[in-house]
């Protein structure tokens, strides 16, 4: 056998975007780190910095580009997109679907807006879509909601889905800081971005929440349904007041639906935990979430939320399933428009009704 | 569109037993139960006393039969294995998948011991075989292990896999009862079958780690590898002692692999845990893991180990994801037997190196 037959019977991966999570897909996908063992060749990086970029990258097999035609006509089994913003990362998503390559993404805004469209045309396609790195980091949540739970009817999401906001909370308890200092601290830690407002508004958190409720209830939410509320305003008074009444602080992104009455609640909000549940136990830019069905009871799961090798994790994933069935198809989702949607009338101090289960770990 | 044409288009699915797991997944499928769309036809129920049992589910759609031959020449979609014990079981899913099924089990016994040539076997046959629910009940371990964290190197499982002897230690905690009323209770309550020594004795949680090791590990583990320290002689003695110590008592099932020199530590054992940590937390016949890999540090997940409705959840998401696909090949993984495995040099009072994220969650 040749070489040039071995190689093209690995699955040809090309790489739109050079950041955080990209970097760690290549340096994964190129075996320049420990990893599952090579079945991939990343044939292409697309990225706008391209000439300045690659010699971060020790891969004389792949080849570079600021062309994204390129990529799209290269001939690759499946596109990751770690572009990240909703354009023009979903227009090349459509772009390589109807170029009959799958897609894997990280991205939980185009998710959010256009997750349903997406996967129909994926599905028309015979390709397929896989989206489990857009929401909590290496923790599977999407395949737990989507997949593994799938048999269940789900009732309630509660769940911290911000990473960058819990390192600033998490921080604010444990150091008595600011929460100007405790971003500062995130950003110096690498956990916060330059501008970490939409994470601290919620606006990150509500569109993983609008995946969330797209796999758990059949919905079709916008993410601007949701109400957030800010966290940007959360000082040591707050925190001095939760702890008297055996609480601390975070960011909890909720959802539950009443199938009878096609009501979504849904908010993303800072409120008060109870000490010693796992949400207050939650540190540092993790996610935790707890998954509430009629028969399972609750099912919690909480893992890295943050960074470049956490959600390359999910990515790689979701590669290793799309190449293990070429040509499987994962149907679209019938999404339901037809609910009502409220925020709860919740207050900083109203304490979450935490199920018993959750609350005793 | 005929009523026969509808029907037809439905996954067909066939039962074979009708024990505690077999009726629940029976009572949802036939829609008696709230839960997914009818989008599945339960054509048939194989069970030693069906004559006596039929009357149990009212669907008149369904046929029963004592006849291990009528179901396997059906024409079902997917055979559900709810039998339980390893033969005639694993006999029976051989000769599904031998007659094209795809096939959902929840029998540990047999994916731990004939896993590996199964999942051959239906990769051959261009089929599925599927068993979320051999391990963790509700808890869709499996998929994390499997498919969410398949993309990282995983080095370390830590869990609580057994609800029964967890239900029992946790009532010895809270109670302060002997083992021998807490077994007592467990029965009352349906957590324990009339003899509960494979749970107490670590045969059923050494069964279940011996799975996870081929899906975190890809090795082939012959469940007698694994050593497994009863929890039948634990007293409330045990229990003072860690109490002195800031701690409780599990039954933890453990494995690390060390890829470098090919050594698997594997031991199943009742271990003192740290207060507030998620396994001291872990109540009644609840299930948690720890998963640990190179890139994504310590994910975590818990949920309903045991009980029918739950372990129903899992078949449930396993019919439905090869519904999804109808044709879809799980290829089956290369499982090496190239391995040294040990127990480690373990006492009962030698807390676990639990790492710091779920130390303190």
């Amino acid at each position: 056998m040749r070489e040039t037959d071995i190689v093209s019977a690995r699955c040809r991966v090309a790489l739109l975007g050079f950041g955080t999570v990209g970097a760690a897909v290549a340096r994964r996908l190129t075996g320049s780190e420990s990893g599952p063992p090579p079945a991939f060749h990343l044939t292409h990086i697309f990225d706008r910095r391209a000439p300045q970029k690659r010699a971060l990258l020790p891969a004389p097999g792949v080849t570079w580009t600021t062309s994204i035609d390129e990529v799209l006509h290269s001939g690759a089994d499946i596109v990751v997109e770690a572009i990240g913003g909703v354009e023009p990362a979903a227009g090349w998503i459509r772009a390589a679907l109807l170029a009959g390559t799958s897609v894997v993404t990280a991205n939980k805004q185009v998710v959010a807006r256009d997750g349903a469209d997406l996967l129909t045309l994926a599905a028309r396609q015979g390709r397929q879509l896989r989206f489990e790195a857009a929401v909590g980091g290496a923790m599977p949540i999407v395949r737990a909601i989507g997949e593994g739970l799938a048999g269940d009817r789900i009732t309630r999401l509660t769940a911290i889905l911000n990473g960058t906001t819990n390192a600033v909370l998490s921080q604010m308890e444990a150091t008595g800081s600011a929460l100007d200092d405790a971003v500062e601290d995130a950003r110096a830690l690498g956990y916060a971005e330059a501008d970490a407002s939409a994470d601290l508004d919620g606006h990150d958190a509500r569109a993983k929440l609008a995946i969330l409720c797209g796999l758990a209830f059949g919905l079709r939410v916008d993410p601007l349904q949701i109400e957030a509320r800010s966290t940007a305003a959360i000082s040591q008074a707050d925190f001095a007041r939760a702890r008297e009444r055996g609480a601390t602080i975070r960011q909890i992104a909720y959802a539950d639906y009443d199938r009878t009455t096609r009501l979504l609640t849904a908010w993303v909000a800072p409120i008060e935990v109870a000490e010693g549940s796992i949400f207050a136990r939650t540190a540092g830019p993790q996610n935790a979430a707890v998954i509430t069905g009629v028969h399972s009871g609750e099912t919690g799961i909480f893992g890295a939320g943050a960074g470049g090798d956490a959600t390359a994790v999910a990515v790689l994933g979701d590669i290793a399933a799309i190449a293990k069935d070429r040509s499987a198809i994962v149907p679209s989702p019938a999404l339901s428009r037809d609910f009502r949607v409220r925020s709860s009338d919740f207050r900083l101090d109203c304490r979450l009704d935490i199920p018993a289960l959750v609350e005793a770990l």
